[in-house]
This record gives structure tokens, sequence and C-alpha cells, in this order.
């Protein structure tokens, strides 16, 4: 959740108090993004991860990833998050079928699915967006890192990420065929 | 929308008044289920429709469609309104990917996607899903039938649906490639 | 089928003796690719059709389309493809997962699949490509032509197409929920 | 490959010197069936592994695999493999869509893909296979195990695969998100 999710006054945000308050009461709908380098082949290169707090208080590696708004489309939240936290010049590529490559069901309670979030019960829909032009790291993140296949799908990684995202980024890598 | 997600009271339920405040804040995460009936080899022989009243005053065909409540993970809640729509018999086959084969994103305006809810914003995953038992309609259907797929995909049925399930049943023809 | 899978002589290539006989005794392995135009939000924009001379010896509008040679990988068959009847300048975007969004398997017999093709038995692996550069037809194709989704769709501009190949453009557009 | 391939003389069938001839020219055409129970949530409980003489001569755990013979359909293929493998009681629930969850490419160069097929260049479409059946491995068959999903995904039971099957495991796990 970003800063921005509570102080804008747009559409479809909310204050802090009705977003806790929907927060009991209806899973949120989430869009989980993979960014990934390809070479002219489409083969995985690289996969991005930005450096960033967390929900739950630590600084973690971390996948793309926001809230989906009122009114908005999913193409829209993953245009939105994505130049946010790419920046202006990211040129991502929002895929042309709308069919996520997995949906990541986070859940207050870490050992329901092996996603967690303990705020609230997320539906990441998740999809793998190769990312074409050059990255600047939004406010809202520390950092931002192309790691090799074989760094992104390593423990010493993994253990930098939470949530279940490091087992996101497996299943992303397993649809690309590059996992090692 | 049914009548026992108003009337529960188990967790995850929300009263009328509750829910019609989410449904002004945040997108509801839907589970949409084509039911099928398929040959030994896979191959669409039936698409199943449910006849019932629809949240815009119509009777209408209509596929298995409904809530995802909090806590709730989107395998029950496929299990839990295809179990209830279709009876306890049915037998549905919930797939082995969780990923949808589609998204129908529905917006109470009709002309933003071609999928509409006048209640809400909702964001339905889509699966098609063979049913090996027999069916039975729950109370909140008025009817049940086999269509072949040729009916499934004419304009006629098509005119008998609303919201743009006629086009989600065609997108399910095409992803089992029966669309004639 | 173009004329360097003849001509040529590198290893993959066959005669068009040794190419005869094995199309007797096994089903061969193509790649189907749909050219698309995208917004930058992946919506498909424009769907992009060669005019060719084609294995029945019609003229007919036609999608990328060719067999994987021994020795060679599907994404390097995708790449020879559309550079070649694309041009140089085209940029295709080989998707990042291997996985087809469906398979058209082509017969001999026109009313096996709804896939036809009168040489042979064909596998064909079908993908949508997003084309980000300029495209220069090859000399196998007469022309080449960005339509818009309802052309593509249209019934029209599925008579000028042949071996099952209008379907192919409609499961396309259906994966990519442009179908109108 | 199956005796069977090599003896029989049904039309699609080749000699063994026929099928030598083949294989030095072109991809073969392969189905890859990843057996597995699933409970009625459709999770992946249990995934079924067949003992074997393989290829390469060593004795191995493995998938069903087999070729797609000329005139065949991919579903009849995968009929025809699984039932063989299985046995005439496995009750294998060929899915309702073509399209594969992966394509494993397997060439005579171990090091080209990860999967490895000294014999030939074959073109594996891989599909994740619910069987609801009893299970009694064919002929070729030395036996028949269901493991569990964190024996299948185990380092030890990947070692006693060969050809990159046990990655084609790991990929068919994390489609259905239960690679551990």
């Amino acid at each position: 959740m970003n800063t921005s999710d509570i102080a804008e006054t747009a559409p479809g945000w909310l204050s802090a108090e009705d977003l806790s308050e929907v927060r009991d009461r209806v899973p949120l709908v989430y869009v989980d993004a993979v960014p990934v380098r390809l070479d002219h082949l489409g083969r995985v290169e690289r996969v991005g991860l930005l450096l960033r707090a967390m929900p739950d208080g630590t600084i973690s590696r971390a996948v793309v990833s926001g809230r989906v708004l009122f009114d908005e489309t999913i193409r829209d939240a993953l245009w939105r998050h994505l130049t946010k936290d790419l920046g202006p010049e990211a040129d991502p590529s929002i895929p042309a079928s709308p069919a996520p490559f997995t949906v990541a069901e986070y859940f207050p309670d870490p050992h329901r699915t092996g996603f967690h979030d303990p705020r609230q019960h997320a539906v990441g829909l998740a999809y793998v967006i190769p990312v074409l032009g050059d990255v600047a790291p939004g406010d809202d993140a520390l950092d931002f890192s192309w790691l090799t296949v074989a760094e992104a799908a390593s423990a010493q990684v993994g253990e930098e990420m939470t949530g279940g995202q490091d087992r996101l980024v497996r299943l992303a890598l397993a649809f690309t065929q590059s996992l090692p």
C-alpha cells in the first residue's frame, strides 16, 4: 500500500479509515507485476526487484504490487503502479491477454496459502511484464535492481523477500521456463 | 448476488447495508464458472446455463457466478457457488491451475468493457468447469439447461443473457477451441 | 511453406523430395503468429495480415506461419518467420512464456478440426505477437495490412482467409478479449 | 518411444528404418502428460510417475510421454498414451483447452534447453492430467507410484529422472501453484 493510496482524493481512492473498514469485509483486488528484461527471442535475461519498506515493517525486495481501485481497469492499475514504481521512462509492456499467469491469494494468516499480507485478504492477479525502457524507482522504493535469473531464484534473494513474493518470482520463472 | 449473501451471518458475509457501502468503494472479487460436459477426449459437448433472475431485473440465462468472501479462497468460492447452483451431486472439476482463462471486469457503466453489473464494479475470474455428475439447480435458479455448443454460441441464446455473459461464453468456447 | 524452405541447404532444411517423404509420415511442427499493434495498456488496436499465395493456390490473407526446422527452437522459428515475413525493422515481441495460446491442428482432411492444409498434417503452435516497428512484407507476400479488430473479425475478411486461419484470428481476439 | 511405435503397421506408424530417417530431418511432435490426483478443490495431492527403461538406457522415473502420429489429433495421442501407460481403468481427464501449460523442447544436445532426448529433436506439448481411476501400468513400465508433491519436487526423485523431466515436473507444480 502506498502513501498515495491514503492521501489522494480522486474517485476510487479511500481515506485510511474507509480502507481499514473495507479491509475487514472483502478481499481486495491487487495486481502483482514481475518486471523482466527479455532478449530478442523472448527469453528472460533479468528480473527486476524493488527494495522497499513492506507492510510487515521489514525492508524487503519486492515485485511491483498494488491495489486495483474502484472504477479502475486491471490494465490501468498495472500501468499506474508500474509507472509509479519504475518511473515514467520504464516503458512496461502490458500483456495482450488479461489472464494472469497465476493468482496469489494473500491472507492475514501466513500459513493459509503461502502468500501473506498482515493487513488484509488480497487477491493478486500476477503478470510477467517486459520492461523496455530505463527504470528510475519511485519515491516509495529505496532501490531497484535487475537480477540475473539465477540470483532471482536463489535462496539468498528469496530470504530478502516477504509475504511469499519469493515464491511468486519462482512461479514467474517457471511460467517463462527460466526456472533453473 | 444471492439472497444468502445478504442473510447469512457467518464470517465473511456482510449485511445488506455493509455490502452496499463496500460496493461504492472497491472492486469486488467474483468467480465466473462456465459449466461444460466434456467427452472422453476433453472436447466440449455441452455448455450449462442457468435461468435466473438477474441483478438488472430480467429473467436471463447465466453462468455460475458469485462473490469471493473475506477469508475465502478462490477454490472454496468456486466449490461453494457450483454446488449451490448446480446441486450437491454435480461433481464439478475445479481446475488444477488457479489461473483463470480470462478476467471479466464488470462495471456499472455498460460501455466500459462490455461486461456490466449495475450494482457494482466486480472483477470476475473466469473458469471453464467440467461437470461430471447430475445437475439439480438450486433455489436461486429457475432452471438449468445443457445446450449444444452451437446453441450456446448462437445469437438467440446470446440475447437471453445479460451483463456481457454471452460474450464470456464465447470466450470460453474460444479457449476450448469449440467456438464455431 | 516458403520457397526458401526448399531451396536452402543449411542444416535443418530439406530438399523438396525429402520434405515430401516426411510429410506423409509424421505431423510437422509449425508456428502461427498473429501480429498485433497494442496501445500502451496492452489492448489490441490492429491485427496484421499478409496477402499471399497459399498452398491451396488461392490468394489469401494470412497470419505469419511457418515450419520449425530440425535443431531449431520455437523462439528461433518465430523470429525467423516474423522477420522474414514482416521485414527486418518489424521488431516483433516474442512472448516470455513458450506456451502457445492455442494449438491449431491442420489436417489434409478439411473437416477434421476446421484447420486445413492440403499438403500435410501440421501442428501449429499459435502466438499473439505484438509488433513494435515498421512492417515491410517479405518477397513471399504480396501485401500486408493492419486491420482494425472489427475488420479482422468480420465475415468479409474471414472469407479472404483459408485453412481455418479466420478462426485462428478469432481465437486470438478472444484470448486478448478483443473479440467483438 | 515404445516398441509398439516400431512394430505396428497401422496408418501413422513407421517402420524403425523410416522413423530413423525422419528423425534426422524434422522435429517430432510429442505429448508429455503429468498425471495428478486432485482433491475436490482441484489442489494437487499426488503426482504420478512411471518407472521405465528410458531411451538413454537408464531405468528412470518418467511422466507419460509419447509421439503424436501422422493423422492423429493431440487429444487422441494423449488418450492413447495415457490409457496404454496407466491402464484401461485410469480414467484420465483430458483438458478442455488444447493449449499446453508449457512446451518442452528436447534436443540431442543436452545443453541446449535443459530438455534432452539422445534420439531426436522432439517438441513436447505438456499437460497436467487429473487421473480419476485406478492405475495399472502398461507393459512398457516397470512400476508406477503416486508421490506426494514434496517427494515429486525433491532433489532425490529429481535425480531418478532423465532428459529434464524432473524440471518438467517442477514446471507442472508451479503451474498448479503446488511447487513448495
